[in-house]
């Protein structure tokens, strides 16, 4: 039987440079030599990608932050049973844009949703599955959405205030805070190869751990 | 401000003959001068159609038990918020094709998923919206069968297994026994008319109650 492999989600806010990372420390492993599966959340699956469309259509104004937070959790149950899993346990690595994390900062802190209710689901819809590590891009609200602007239509969740996005923020910076131990804090607005090589310096050690 | 409004759900498995009850009942309750809400499980909603159109799609076979039950309550959480909860404030009556009593039968019942998660979904998704009475309409599950094998083609759900369709029955009437005072159980086996009859007086007592 292979070594487990790891799981390394990515988080952040808009204009962060998350998608710039990605493609970067996506070469960086395949170049380790890490058989890598890389997925989005909410998506990676078929059912995921499908409720992707519903939950960013601007369509959808009115969705309620419970109805939010139960499709988030839908999509990741998914994706972890069908893909994270059987992916790790058969000694890939995973790279995961956004994970349980993005519920407590955009659901939780954005949205209001109580953190016990989030934790609750959590604990049976994750099936135990958390990151060996998660990096957050950090960055002011104000520059990560001045760098935001300048791409295509903004979906329903992009379209939310500056304050919707502090409270995102302060929700990640917490979440950080409490599982030092798990998270790596990356100035975002650093150069995309400084933010690089923060994220490899911090993958290191995974190659060690067993 | 007007009374508030009664809240009626109807359940029951396939070919118990929820459709031509429903449709009898409706006009019995305008014919009463009640005004009426009607909707659906899942649906009822532009969010709940579209969670509808992917939890029944057969084309989505590997939906886990756990997104089922979050898909469910996801659709259902904006049901209660956006239709059924104003319509009763504002003094409508609402009959509705199915509601949490479906979770406990089909996502607990069927699939297995825990009473106590469930409950505990219940508690905040559905904002405290209970009905004041539920229609089980009951039927073996082989006559049920069989009735419904001339309709068209079988959803995500129709198509599963007898024993499936055993539990959810036994979940449903497990449901009617612990809360004798709101579910009213009715023999599906018997003719349309007479089921109608037996429905109509469950209600009559909500004209009185207040």
């Amino acid at each position: 039987m292979s070594e487990r492999g790891r799981f390394i989600s990515l988080e952040g806010g808009e204009g962060a440079g998350k998608s710039t990372l990605l493609a970067g420390l996506h070469a960086h492993l395949l170049q380790r030599g890490v058989r890598l599966l890389q997925v989005r959340e909410p998506g990676g699956t078929s059912l995921g990608e499908a409720i992707r469309s519903i939950v960013l259509d601007p369509a959808h104004p009115a969705i309620s932050a419970e109805s939010e937070l139960l499709l988030m959790f839908a999509s990741r149950a998914q994706l972890v049973r069908e893909r994270i899993q059987p992916a790790l346990e058969e000694g890939q690595w995973v790279l995961c844009d956004r994970y349980v994390d993005a519920s407590y900062a955009y659901q939780g802190g954005g949205r209001g949703q109580p953190v016990e209710r989030i934790a609750e689901l959590e604990r049976w819809a994750c099936a135990g599955v958390k990151p060996d590590l998660t990096l957050l891009l950090d960055l002011p609200v104000s520059t990560g959405r001045a760098r935001a602007a300048g791409r295509g239509a903004a979906d329903r969740i992009e379209i939310e205030a500056d304050a919707f996005f502090e409270r995102v923020r302060h929700a990640y910076r917490e979440r950080a805070q409490a599982e030092p131990e798990r998270f790596r804090v990356i100035d975002a607005s650093l150069s995309p190869g400084q933010v690089l090589q923060a994220a490899i310096a911090a993958t290191d050690p995974l190659f060690e751990a067993s």
